[in-house]
């Protein structure tokens, strides 16, 4: 089997797999890149972890998750901040045992209020002096932050970065080793999306392209409203184009929390994300050698 | 009994009252002024409708709702044109019969995508074009039309206008007939909130200021999300200021949807929201005698 030579399973998709059954899932798709989640991977260790990603020969496209930086300054943002870093060096090393072509990447997510807290803007200015602070750690290790905003509904209890705008701001402020993640569940309703995939690629912000789909009703559960590609409201087609015109060439990760998913098989699932990014991401992207997409 | 003088009681907060309970219990916990809903209008009918907020001598701060344009251009769209150019006349009548100081305004919710489709940019492109086809109409019956952005929550199923932003580039593209509602609850997470409401104070287009919280987590019918102020998440100060800065006048409806209010006495509701709106938003009003405040 073969997948599209840019195509990265994001772990979380198939939650319930090990380190070892994701690696497997994927090679066993010919899939040629993965997202990984420090779970898994602290689960095995990470030096058995990065043994076993460089013998799958699959390239690294990032590592879910740092972040929650909202704390008030004291032992929780430092906890924070000294969680991040250890994320950080996780990212070297994992990225150093994927194939040619993985690129350092740690996802962030800002984090929601603090406590019973209702100062968002506090929340957000206390994001944008973190991420400053680790940026520097970041730059020496090699290793790109790539700030991910939330869609607002996740405003309060989950990530005060909210729009793709906001996320790009942190990111110039913090300087050249942080970047974002444009993920179409959380972007795709914000009338400035296009403009502002642009402006992160003028200045190559654009660290991780994720593919979901946003479902209608939202759950219950609204961590769970993600679905496969076609299944949902969105179009891809004006999201991927913006985002190949503004010079990203690196994989793109398809990261899909859905209890259906979870409940499927690994191969089931892995074969129909395989099958829908052909589908409806593929066509609007360069035609691409795979050489060319290793080497880039 | 006393009520702030620019609180007005949005009829939707005790949604199972109607007309003549809601005018009842507003006038009894001394509310100025009230939102009305056209069911509960329809239901006794306009004439009727106009004679009962005249005798109750209240202030009509809004009608809602229009809205609902983004069908494809044929059957749909002129009937909701035609439904809106009734709105509209209702909205004339009903604050001609409202005392002193109402002002003639129609909210508009956008409507979601229409049927199964992903075009979300083709959507809004409709309703831009819906709204400048009415503007005309209301300007000529002095109403004006308010364009409600709500929360991107909604923007597959019930609004494609997200941001406050794109519904004053809307109203600015409609001409003078047309503001912007702004609601807590759909634009209190926006990164650009403060620096919109400046935007739509400095044309003029605040038609209509609704306050409630947002409450997290989300309710499983995330339509009923909606808190008292002071239960959610929300710091009013900052909104409240912005908008009194961006020179505002007008009524502050509360407006929410909530299972438990809905389940509570009519009157008890009516008196916790006058309370909470003393506490949490009367403070950043200027104060103003009453007699300034009808005669605006």
């Amino acid at each position: 089997m073969s997948a599209h030579p840019r195509l990265s399973l994001n772990q979380a998709t198939i939650k319930h797999a090990s380190l070892e059954e994701a690696l497997h899932e994927a090679t066993g798709a010919g899939y040629e890149s993965i997202g990984l989640w420090r779970e898994p991977v602290a689960d095995v260790g990470l030096e058995r972890a990065a043994r076993l990603v460089a013998a799958s020969g699959l390239r690294v496209s990032s590592l879910c998750r740092g972040g929650f930086f909202t704390a008030e300054p004291g032992q929780a943002q430092q906890e924070a901040l000294d969680d991040n870093r250890r994320a950080i060096e996780e990212t070297a090393a994992l990225a150093a045992a994927g194939a040619d072509g993985s690129r350092p990447v740690l996802v962030l997510v800002a984090g929601g209020m603090p406590g019973a807290s209702k100062d968002l803007a506090g929340a957000r200015e206390r994001v944008t002096e973190v991420v400053g602070n680790l940026a520097p750690y970041a730059q020496e290790a090699g290793v790109t932050l790539a700030v991910e905003p939330l869609h607002p509904i996740f405003a309060a209890d989950r990530a005060v970065v909210s729009t793709l705008g906001q996320a790009i701001d942190i990111a110039e402020a913090a300087g050249p080793s942080v970047g974002v993640v444009v993920d179409t569940y959380h972007v795709w309703w914000d009338p400035e999306v296009l403009a502002q995939i642009a402006r992160a690629g003028a200045s190559g912000r654009i660290a991780s392209y994720q593919v979901c789909d946003w479902l209608t009703p939202v759950p219950a559960d609204n961590l769970l409203g993600r679905g496969l590609m076609g299944d949902g409201t969105i179009d891809f087609t004006p999201l991927t184009r913006a985002v190949v015109a503004a010079g990203y060439t690196g994989d793109i990760e398809v990261e899909i929390f859905n209890q259906q998913l979870w409940d499927a098989s690994f191969a089931e699932v892995v074969a129909q994300v395989s099958a829908r990014f052909a589908e409806l991401i593929a066509p609007d992207l360069p035609a691409a050698r795979p050489a060319e997409v290793r080497g880039r």
